[in-house]
C-alpha cells in the first residue's frame, strides 16, 4: 500500500508518497503563509498532490490515501482542524472533507506530533515497539502518545498534551496560560531562556562568546560551551535542563510505563551527550526501579522526514 | 458469565461472585496479616473460594473464573505480585500459578486500584463511558485508567501511576521517593497535614474542636469546619485542597482527555461540595478549553464494592 504523507509546517507543506514499508519516495512542497486562507492553501496543495501524483505515477504505484500531520488542535475523527497557533486562518477548516473532495483519495488528519511519532515508532527509532512516548524538544515540547502500537490522541483527539503537565505549578508562565508546565523548562525556549539569565549574571561565560558567534542565543549554546569548553555556567545551565527533563520523563515512566521514550527536535540533536545523560538521571530515580522494567530513552531517527512518514503511517 | 471477585486489602480479603451484567452476589472475607506469607494466605483464600462456590452453587450458578485485585506492583500478564508495601510477604508471589492450581478456575490479577477503575467505569459512575480516569483519594492518590473500554496498566502493569506525577517539583515530601508528587497534595494524607498545620498556626480555628470530636484530625475536619461553621481557616484549606486537586486533574485532561474523571475514596465523600467545586475549578482553567471537549467530574457509586465487582470485571 503506497499512501501520500504531507507534514503540514508554519512556512512550507512538504509531501511525499510513503509505502507501507516505510520507503519513502521523491518530497514536494507547497508554500503556506499565516496571512492566507486555509481554504485556498487546500486548493493549491489538492493541485500539488495530484500533479505530484500524475508526474511520478510509474515510480510510486497507485496512491490509496492521504495522511496528513497539522500543527494544532485537531478532531481527527471529523479531520477538522479546531486551532491552530500558526495557521490562525485555518480554524475549523475541514481538511478531510476539502481535500478528499478534490483529490478523490481518502484522507486522514492527526496533530503533527502524533503523526511523527507514529512514524518515528513505525519505521524509525521506536523499531515498531508496543508502547513509545515521542517528544519533540523545540519551540514547544511536542508529543505524540503510541499505544499498543495505535496513536493515542485523548477524546476528539484533544489529548496527549504531555508539555502541558505541571512539573513546576506556579512556576514558568507557559504558552498554554497556566504556569509551571513541562514545556516551559524542558523546550528549547526553556533551555534559552536559562542560558540567556545565566548569560547576564555571568558576562564572564564562555556561552556569551559562543553566542555572538551564532549570533544569538540559541539551544545549542549551552550545550556547546558545556562540551567543548567546560564551562562551568554552561555546565550548570545544562544540569538544570537535564534534570527538569529527566523529571518530566520520570513522570511519563510513572504515569505511561512505555517501552521507550524517543526524543527529536531541536534539543535532541545533541545526540548521545543529552540522551546518555537524561537516561542515567531516570534510571536512577524511577519509582519501584527494582521492579519496573527499565524504560529507553533513545534520539529520533527519522529526522524531519518523520512528519511525512508519520502522517502517511495513519493509514497503515 | 459469573466470575469470582476479590478485592485484596491490607487486613482483610473480600471476595463475592459477579456476574457479566455487573449484579454481586453475598461477599465472602479472609482475613489477612502483614506478618503472614504469601503463600499460606493463598491457601486459606482458596480454600474460601471453594467453599463459597461449593456453599452458594445453587444461586450462584457456574463459576468461571477468579479476577484479583492486589495493592502493590502487578505484572498483571503473568498474575504476580512484584511488591506491595501493605503486603511485604508478598513479594514475587504468584498469584495466578497458585491460585488457578488450587481451585482449577483461570485466574486474572490485576492492581487494585486498576481493578476498582473498570469496575465503576463498567457498572458504576462510569456508565460505560470510553474513556476513563478513577483517582481513589484515600491514604494516597491510586489510580486505575480505562482507554477504550480496556485498562490501561503499561509496560508489564506498571503504568498508570498518576500520584506519582510531579504537581510541584522539589515540594512535599512523597511515599515514592521524590519530592512533589500530586499523591502528596492530593491524598487525604496531605490534606491532612495541611489541616494540622492551619491548627498548629490558628488553634482559633473550629478545626480543633472538630478534631477533638472525631478523636484526630483526619480529611473531614476542613470540610465538615468550612461548610457547616464556614470557619475562615477552614476555608482556606480547602480552597488550597481544591485547586491542588484541580491542578493535578488539568494535568490529566491535558494527557488523557478522558469522557470521564471518577474521585473515589474517603475524601470523594464529601459529595457534591468537592465534586461541583472542583469541576467549576477546571473548566475555568482547562487548556483550549473552547475547543476541547468538557472532562466531567463526578462520584464513585460503587462505594468499596468497586473493588469486587472491577476484580471481576478483568474477565468481561
Amino acid at each position: 500500500m503506497t499512501v501520500i504523507g504531507i507534514d503540514v509546517g508554519g512556512t512550507t507543506i512538504k509531501g511525499a508518497a510513503v509505502t507501507s514499508e516505510g520507503k519513502m519516495f521523491k518530497t514536494f512542497t507547497v508554500p503556506v503563509s499565516k496571512y492566507e486562507k486555509g481554504v485556498e492553501v487546500m486548493e493549491r496543495l489538492a493541485q500539488a498532490v495530484n500533479d505530484y501524483i500524475a508526474t511520478y505515477k510509474d515510480e510510486i504505484g497507485t496512491i490509496e490515501g492521504i495522511g496528513m500531520g497539522i500543527p494544532g488542535v485537531i478532531d481527527s475523527k471529523k479531520g477538522v482542524v479546531c486551532a491552530s497557533a500558526n495557521l490562525p486562518l485555518w480554524t475549523d477548516l475541514k481538511v478531510k472533507e476539502i481535500i478528499e473532495k478534490l483529490t478523490g483519495l481518502p484522507v486522514k488528519v492527526s496533530n503533527d506530533a502524533n503523526a511523527a511519532a507514529l512514524g518515528e515508532v513505525r519505521f524509525g527509532a521506536g523499531d515498531n515497539c508496543e508502547t513509545a512516548i515521542m517528544l519533540t524538544l523545540g519551540t514547544g515540547v511536542g508529543c505524540g502518545v503510541v499505544l499498543n502500537g495505535q496513536l493515542f490522541e485523548g477524546n476528539e483527539g484533544k489529548g496527549a498534551e504531555l508539555g502541558h503537565s505541571t512539573l513546576i505549578l506556579g512556576g514558568r508562565k507557559c504558552g498554554c496560560g497556566r504556569k509551571g508546565c513541562f514545556e516551559a523548562y524542558a523546550s528549547a525556549s526553556g533551555l534559552i531562556y536559562d542560558t540567556e539569565q545565566m548569560i547576564e549574571k555571568h558576562p564572564e561565560s564562555k556561552m556569551k562568546k559562543i553566542a555572538i558567534q551564532f549570533g544569538k542565543v540559541n539551544g545549542r549554546v549551552a550545550f556547546k560551551a558545556a562540551r567543548e569548553y567546560e564551562d562551568p555556567w554552561a555546565i550548570k545551565v545544562v544540569d538544570q535542563y537535564i534534570s527538569y527533563l529527566g523529571e518530566g520523563l520520570l513522570n511519563i515512566c510513572n504515569i505511561f510505563r512505555p517501552n521507550l521514550i524517543i526524543l527529536s527536535g531541536g534539543v535532541a540533536n545533541e545526540g548521545d551527550y543529552l540522551i546518555e545523560r537524561v537516561q542515567e538521571y531516570i534510571k536512577e530515580r524511577d519509582y519501584g526501579y527494582k521492579n519496573s522494567p527499565e524504560v529507553k530513552v533513545v534520539q529520533g531517527k527519522l529526522g524531519y522526514d518523520s512528519g511525512k512518514i508519520g502522517a502517511a503511517a495513519l493509514f497503515f
